[in-house]
């Protein structure tokens, strides 16, 4: 079985290796795959992109731990869900969204302690809750024995943009990736840029709607339908994060004429 | 059986893929950790502290390799160490240290050549000399048969804090992590916050203890018992080496009232 | 079997781990080891030279996965090359010429889109392309079955110095090292710095040989054999790249006397 990390810890510390070796010690044969430990600290909405991604390129029955958890040592509840095939393990802070949005899913509170860590800290539930209730899992343990269903679960609104009027939506940039492309909340499927259009973000607006990165000279700014489903704004062998001077969680308007 | 690897080498480059070659190549069957490549370049305190941390979280029989080796080319020797019932595999400059302290220990010198490579460069000891080390013990070459117990291996003292008066002591920033928060070398165990403190460090003093990030405001500076077990400056949401200007080695004063 | 992932993709996205399910999707028994992610976005050359650093210390028949691919999109197309006992899938921009010198080599146009996923889409041919042909090679299938054998494919000139007068060449930085080191396309076996030289490098001139980083003052510029075989050059616990101003892809001018 496959267990994989997705947290805002970051690669300098030890704290996802310290995940890894709790998880090897309950299920040592296990395959753990990194997603990524790069999210920008407590940002929730990142998370919910990433772990959204990459989960269904996996094999079903693939544990996914999510840990972006800025109420750590608050009453915030650990919880289990279980969707389109696979787990998924994280704190009860919207970080799922956008697994809850593709279908159907069952939700449950991580209420029993045998799959914890005997001494839990205020601190660090990646450690304490999250890695050993996936490794227990993995393992074999049912679900349902991990606690009760929960039905009052945090979803986060901010995931889908908003009509503003016949023709135009305000949303927001999900991601910004490596190579500075924006990853807007705009699917594809839904928003079609075919015809004229006007995206405004940063403070410049995008009109033209590329097929591939090399349809357009170096330096171009240009909307593109990204390997993710959602339209990005981007540039030829270029940062648009840099020339739009903006990143996560940045407003993007659209209007189709 | 687990191989850990911590080492300053980053992720830019090939040479921990080439470490995890040469392991793999002697023992395909391990499970190879990274525990942090992040490590400031030749900052044997930092690697003391990160292994520390992030050893006693695996099952017994792991094998620790940890380069950190501004020595590397001179004649510093190789070590295997056996400790807590796990195995380390570093230069002998100190960056142990932390573990010797834990209690009882056994130190070899690595001078078996039949586990290096062949040829053994001046310049990349973790390829040649740890590493294929590691993968021989992680295939069940014993312990002593890899070299002759060592007395006198190296012990930095810079780790734990100095005394100046009754009610004041001097330590040391082991270690920034990602989220800016500063780890001290003060135990929690070892120094009680609960009556009234200060703590110096960067141009600022913290008299305020915490249990949880969330209990305080943000952008406010406070102590906290770290889930390391060490006493830490945080700004909840926020990072406290950005606020002090401050970071790994920076020099904090403790006085208890 | 190994299969080993070299791209530009970087850790902050979901890249790379999607290339891993992808992998694990078909060949759930493969060792994934990441040789690097943080090539510079479309340099080729650099792929280039961390591939050809890392593959000889795995074993052979292990699978190289290299994805710096600033044409995807177009026509370019994907490769399967045999040399030296490993097989490397990649696409045709030059990203294996290193491997090419190096010997007998068999190169291969993939076009069996039994190897790809059902549905390629324009962006990211690492996912839809190169992953899952890795692991179908990985699970048996025979490389004669990914497509007819090429012989126009392309090789990057840049890799070897020229030769400018009798006793002099231009070279380049192949790669700067998470140290600063800037490792150069001079191979040490072929250019003899024992007796007196002169390497100009950005907007200084090198003159000393030295056998270990210990040998030279903290701060002092030299020249030393580095453990790839290459000139490197480099400051005993400093950046050459930071005091020269320069890296990948510099200029070098070496001048024996």
């Amino acid at each position: 079985m496959i267990i994989t990390l997705t947290t805002d810890f970051g690669a300098r510390d030890h704290f996802v290796a310290v995940m890894k070796a709790v998880i090897l010690g309950i299920a040592p044969r296990v395959t753990l795959v990194d997603i990524s430990h790069e999210i920008a600290p407590f940002e929730i909405l990142e998370g919910a992109f990433l772990i959204h991604e990459a989960y269904r390129h996996f094999p079903k029955k693939t544990a996914h731990v999510v840990v972006v958890d800025p109420g750590v040592g608050t009453s915030r509840r650990p919880i289990l869900v279980e969707a389109a095939g696979h787990f998924f393990i994280a704190p009860d802070n919207g970080v799922l969204s956008m697994i809850y949005r593709d279908g159907r899913h069952k939700v449950r509170e991580i209420t029993n302690q045998r799959y914890w860590l005997p001494r839990v800290s205020r601190t660090f539930h990646g450690r304490d809750v999250f890695a050993p209730s996936a490794a227990h899992l993995a393992k074999g343990a049912a679900p349902a024995s991990f606690g009760k269903p929960l039905q009052d679960y945090l979803q986060l609104t901010a995931i889908t943009p908003n009509r503003q009027s016949r023709s135009s939506w305000s949303g927001t940039v999900l991601h910004t990736d490596r190579f500075g492309n924006l990853i807007t909340n705009f699917r594809a499927d839904e928003f079609d840029l075919r015809g004229p259009f006007e995206i405004s973000v940063g403070l410049q607006r995008v009109t033209r709607l590329a097929l591939a990165f090399a349809d357009c000279a170096p330096g171009e700014l240009f909307a593109i339908f990204g390997s993710s489903g959602y339209i990005e704004i981007a540039v030829n062998q270029g940062s648009a994060a840099r020339i739009l001077g903006c990143g996560t969680g940045a407003p993007v308007d659209l209007t189709l004429f």
